[in-house]
């Protein structure tokens, strides 16, 4: 159903959207700023269902990619936003008609957002993820078929580029070290589809979930009940644990924002690892959680999210889990965005203590979060 | 004056670029079997001078970027060639109707043959440089203020991009990582330029000369005279040393084939620093000659060049030298192309014993060639 985003909801998307992104996407208090900028400009976004869409409609994913580290010193403009969709048009066939975003997390759910009110365009409700993940590629349209490219990226210098490649992978490469080389955040325009073929591909409603859980924390807080309950009954999931953050480590390295952070409490201590957003939980020896699920850190009374770049020794947190789409746990999608990818030799523990069989093709695990983390010492 | 470049001048055309490509541009026979292969396929190329392109003409440069070393195994095929100009057409406003050469080397003056016979355009006698340099912003065009941009670029694999830049460094920097992350070797269409203000801006006549200059080696070996000192005598140049090749360090980093080689004679100890290109010639604690001036490494008795990563163990050699265009003696030429820009605390030695005024900038030695050779240790 269409409804109308406006800068009285941005709060709430930013804050769900930091929720689901895993504690990846960037600080969305950024993003916030960004989308209010761009509505009270040029007025405020038309949300349609996917089921809305036409199926001849021109649908593109707008989006920031680097490090997250980064681009809270590196706020984007709107012409920077602007740039990748003027430099895609080109190498369409037709008018873009819609906008998408390619997953939730703070920035990305918000990016689009402002995309979409300085276009004028309608922005679907909808997402390419279900959460949050570090490459382009990672997103469920990949798992159909559909191609990356051709896809845009600019700088806020004012340098733009276009890329047409032979798989998804090859764009995240290649738009990777362009994005480090360009100082490790960019606005990237990407994965083009028309609106039959977004239909399959995407987790629908998406937006509005993000709305509602920004919205029920919030509710939470005002009513006096617990908001981090909320988060995990929003989400069906679970609460896998509450402490304090005793230890972080970080590096920015080759465009990600990587690490580990340890949190104490009663029932032990829980080691989260990261490259931009949460990959593995794990107590003590025992593993809990593991990507594709989502793990999310929210502060421990308000239920605020804390992204990967924001966590910091003292703070007071409860880790919470949830699932992913369905579609995130077949063989493929597990090689893609499984533990193994990441460099990490773990099956893929789902949020509800059950295992993923071991479908890691060791081909694929050219990411060493650790080593990498290790190496940037 | 126009003339018809055939089969039987490619030998010739490859020997007389490797000579003037200092070192860099690749290995002349594969440039050479590519380009024949080329005109066997479309038919012979038309040469026109300068003077014959109208003045709205649209010539855009071919060429390979990359580490020579990486080129030597892979042979770029036609498609390949073509890729980067079909990428580029959707970014002109008018249609391509020439091909040039960015630079004389190996590679490099015989690849825009190849473009240019499957295309079916004619060829400028021209290029960019007058000599080769490692760098794509190291042309005559961009002191002038001729943009690098729109410039394509494509691999092997069947990936291609487009990229619009701020200025000539920043396609260069976006390109080299491109390139590096595409396996160390593509191929690039790049300056577009009318026909009126490529008069302007290059270097005129160089295919017609290096093909002299390789029609002069041979002539000299079947007329039993010095083919070493007929290339001397062509290029107003002078013999530095004779000797034999004791030690070459090599090492392909950031996209560059960068070393070092150090050949014993009668006179001494002379070193070689290269970055794809022979850059400074240091005879014990004396600078003989440094970019931009030409420093060119040629087979004793034959005179046949030897390109930086064909340089081995055991080699007799002459080494000459040769004065460059002299616009790149300018103060701003200097600062892109001088020894300081390599990372040598050295003033520009000319090939004819003057020293240029010390104009480096300290701001653009951003390319340390020893650091990098020994960081890759």
């Amino acid at each position: 159903m269409a409804w109308t985003l406006g800068v009285e909801h941005i709060a709430d998307l930013a804050r769900g959207a930091a929720v689901l992104g895993t504690g990846g996407g960037g600080d969305p208090h950024i993003g916030a700023l960004l989308a209010t900028q761009a509505i009270q400009t040029h007025g405020p976004v038309q949300v349609v269902s996917v089921d809305e869409v036409p199926d001849d409609a021109l649908v593109v994913m707008v989006a920031m990619m680097g490090a997250p580290t980064v681009m809270v010193e590196k706020l984007p403009s709107l012409v920077e936003l602007l740039a990748p969709v003027r430099a895609m048009e080109p190498h369409l066939d037709r008018p873009i008609t819609h906008i998408a975003c390619a997953e939730v997390g703070g920035v990305n759910s918000t990016i689009p957002v402002a995309a979409a009110a300085a276009l004028g365009l309608p922005l679907v409700d909808c997402d390419a993820m279900g959460r949050a993940f570090p490459e382009l590629q990672m997103v469920l349209p990949t798992l159909t078929g559909v191609p990356a490219s051709p896809m845009a990226f600019a700088d806020e210098k004012g340098n733009t580029g276009v890329l047409r490649t032979i798989d998804n992978q090859w764009a995240e490469r290649i738009a990777r070290v362009a994005c480090v080389e360009m100082g490790c955040s960019i606005i990237i325009a990407l994965f083009p589809q028309s609106g039959a073929r977004l239909r399959d591909t995407m987790v629908v409603g998406s937006l509005t979930q993000a709305t509602e859980v920004g919205a029920a924390i919030i509710h939470a807080r005002d009513t006096n009940t617990d908001p981090v309950a909320r988060v995990v009954a929003e989400l069906r999931g679970r609460e896998l644990f509450a402490g304090k953050v005793v230890d972080v480590e970080r590096a920015t390295t080759s465009g990600f924002a990587r690490g580990r952070s340890r949190i104490e409490g009663d029932a032990g201590t829980l080691a989260l690892s990261f490259q931009n957003e949460h990959l593995v939980a794990q107590l003590d020896d025992e593993v809990l959680v593991t990507t594709p699920d989502l793990i999310m850190v929210l502060e421990h009374d308000t239920g605020e999210p804390i992204t990967t770049e924001a966590l910091r020794y003292g703070q007071r947190v409860r880790v919470i889990a949830a699932p992913s789409d369905e579609r995130w746990h077949s063989p493929d999608a597990l090689s893609m965005v499984g533990p193994g990818y990441f460099g990490y030799d773990l099956e893929a523990h789902r949020f509800d203590g059950t295992v993923d069989p071991q479908t890691i093709d060791p081909q694929t695990i050219h990411m060493q979060t650790v080593t990498s983390l290790e190496a940037a010492r």
